[in-house]
């Protein structure tokens, strides 16, 4: 597989929020040359421990002028907003381009689970089942849609060019702690 | 002198608004190492047409871990937020670090004062005399304070590294378009 080092990609990850307080969570997507640089912005909101994380990523990424060129989109694990999980098979349906989910830290399939049942939504207990194992891929772990996970092991590789992560997730963290605190601290 | 590619500096710009319905823009700053890769976000409110962009902007420069660190400010034109004008030598003196502004097109300056003279506002007249005239640099024009035109123009050099504004401006930009449109269009 011959991959250019300057493919559009889009990395996605939510803003920091208050549970107590906030209704709904801006989501930041940036697209990236690569792992290179930046050369777009997105922005949406969904609502905290929501049902609509994949129609708003869909409609996000839909309506951007760049989506015909995006090879791929990574998101930063599989729950925006708290509980708000996405379909990453749906979401890929949707918008007809392979989606990556990836993830610093091996989650707690169990305890999510667990959590999700004491709050009555079994819906998204199914929705993390169908979107397969976390499996590691380098540093990290990703579940993937539309895509082997050897090809989307590489992207990750590719893209990854000054952490672990994809270098659009790891901006796109940046940018959605800086909104909500003024600053951005720590790693997506 | 030996200016190391990997420098830290930060780009600054702030959000498009509705001039008939906002009070407060954001303004969002990038840090970046060079021109090479974002590695801090942060943000402030201004108001529209106000007085404060120079001590929010102190602010938001002073609570920043990288402050220590900082090279220099690129600041994407001398008002934020319709004119809200900026006295970059108050802000040099604030923070204490050099303060670059950097635009694609030469300000009309004259046309800029008779409207400010218009509205009242001489006080924002004597900024911008304050600042000094606009010098070429490259493809763009800067004013700086703290730091010679020189020196200023070798950081613009270095920076630009994507176009023919400093990195951290570019994609400060593309933040704040997308946090108001919720699609970047267009350049800094």
């Amino acid at each position: 597989m011959n991959m250019k080092k300057e493919i559009r990609v889009l990395g996605i990850d939510d803003s920091p929020f208050d549970k107590f307080r906030d209704s709904y969570v801006t989501v930041v997507g940036v697209f990236f040359r690569g792992g290179s640089y930046a050369d777009g912005v997105v922005s949406t909101k969904v609502r905290v421990d929501g049902l609509n994380s994949t129609s708003k990523l869909a409609e996000m990424v839909n309506r951007s002028r760049f989506r015909s060129q995006l090879k791929c989109v990574f998101i930063d694990g599989l729950n925006m907003a708290g509980f708000n999980v996405i379909d990453i098979h749906r979401l890929n349906a949707l918008i007809g381009i392979p989606v990556i989910v990836v993830v610093r830290r091996k989650p707690d399939i169990d305890n999510i689970k667990s959590v999700l049942k004491k709050l009555g939504m079994d819906r998204k207990i199914r929705l993390l089942d169908k979107a397969g194992p976390p499996v590691k891929a380098g540093k990290v772990f990703i579940q993937c849609a539309g895509m082997t996970v050897e090809k989307a092991a590489e992207l990750v590789k590719l893209t990854a060019t000054h952490s672990f992560i994809p270098e659009p997730v790891r901006v796109a963290h940046l940018i959605g702690a800086a909104l909500v605190n003024g600053e951005s601290k720590g790693n997506a």
